[in-house]
């Protein structure tokens, strides 16, 4: 069925490569996005786990001049309520770093320019009602995280974003989402102008322990 | 740095071949699963995206006696809890086709041996308490997915599952995991009886939209 529906898959891109270097894009080409490529995205997205294997997601790919009309507004006052979290709060403000100081300015450009992504990708899910709403997410964006992945195989960039909560009525008017689903999140997609690279993250030994809390998996640069 | 901590990496694999067959595999030899291993695993998870790139998450490898005793009866209890909502309700209960019937013989063997699993890992996570908690999830689920196709790729076989929170305060307790800190996953890791296989799941075309929830991506086995 997939092969028929999606086309021919990308060129081959080994996983831990794809993880490894599947940082946020934030600036777009204009060149559109096919929704043949969107597909086979999506694809992988339906590869993903779900309690029960209840797959109780759709997902939906947005382009149209009344969602860029909502979506526009949106991001810029989650923008806003951003910057001001930081001049209210110096400790949670990004230290003023080149590095940091290039990802504020992609942002704001991102923001600024937002109705022009080239497609924005949702992805919504019903609750089960059977685990709390937290633990709901395991449903979801583990499908979200293969969209990611399979994006940065096909040379897509990609960021996601939770700022739709900002117009999430007029967006589910619009969408026609029903009540009873939720939004999990919105991924903007385009072709990058700039290229992929390695995420920033802090290293395993900082986060990972073994059986107790305190207890280091990797302590000295060595196993437990 | 992570090399050094992690060692050298698994056999190459396509990324969107280690989506599409990282089925959960239930079934465990007794052979050990080393730190180095399940170390290299957790490297993929830190790589997920996360809210402000904020990486509020740590990751507890469990195989102490201790935990082991508080986890087997957890996960009877689940299971007892599952089968109650099947006999209740008919309308969730599986169709009892073989397949299904094969699925059922293979969680009732990994709760009667839940002790006997080779390794556990917590997926935990702080919230931000900036947006809901259901959105929370985007940032942690993202890293137990890497985790699962990391897995996949080293031939590890996983299954994630949320029956931990039938024993939520002893396993809180035992660990030693802070008031602050949510339990977002336990997944089940270990060199697997079976083999991995594709995923079975509904084809994209039932699960995708474009620009309104009722307009098919995919219609007719073509693309909108």
């Amino acid at each position: 069925m997939s092969d028929q529906e999606t086309g021919s898959g990308p060129a081959s891109l080994d996983v831990r490569e794809a993880m490894r270097t599947a940082r946020s894009l934030r600036r777009f080409r204009p060149d559109p996005v096919s929704n043949e490529v969107l597909a086979r995205c999506l694809e992988a997205a339906t590869w993903a786990p779900s309690g029960s294997n209840a797959q109780a997601w759709r997902f939906v790919v947005l382009r149209s001049p009344e969602v860029r009309a909502v979506l526009g507004p949106a991001f810029r006052e989650g923008w806003q309520w951003v910057t001001r979290i930081y001049e209210d709060n110096a400790s949670v403000q990004p230290a003023r770093n080149p590095r940091q100081a290039r990802l504020m300015d992609t942002m704001r450009h991102l923001v600024d320019t937002f109705e022009q992504v080239p497609a924005y990708v949702l992805f919504t899910y019903r609750l089960s009602g059977f685990v709390p709403e937290f633990i709901e997410g395991g449903s979801i964006f583990p499908a979200m995280q293969n969209f990611l992945l399979a994006a940065r195989a096909e040379g897509l960039g990609t960021v996601p974003s939770t700022w739709f909560t900002f117009a999430q009525d007029k967006l589910r008017a619009v969408v026609g989402i029903p009540d009873e689903w939720r939004i999990a999140a919105l991924v903007c997609v385009g072709w990058p102008v700039g290229r992929h690279g390695p995420v920033r993250r802090r290293p395993v030994s900082s986060v990972a322990a073994l059986d107790t809390w305190d207890t280091p998996l990797i302590e000295g640069g060595r196993l437990r």
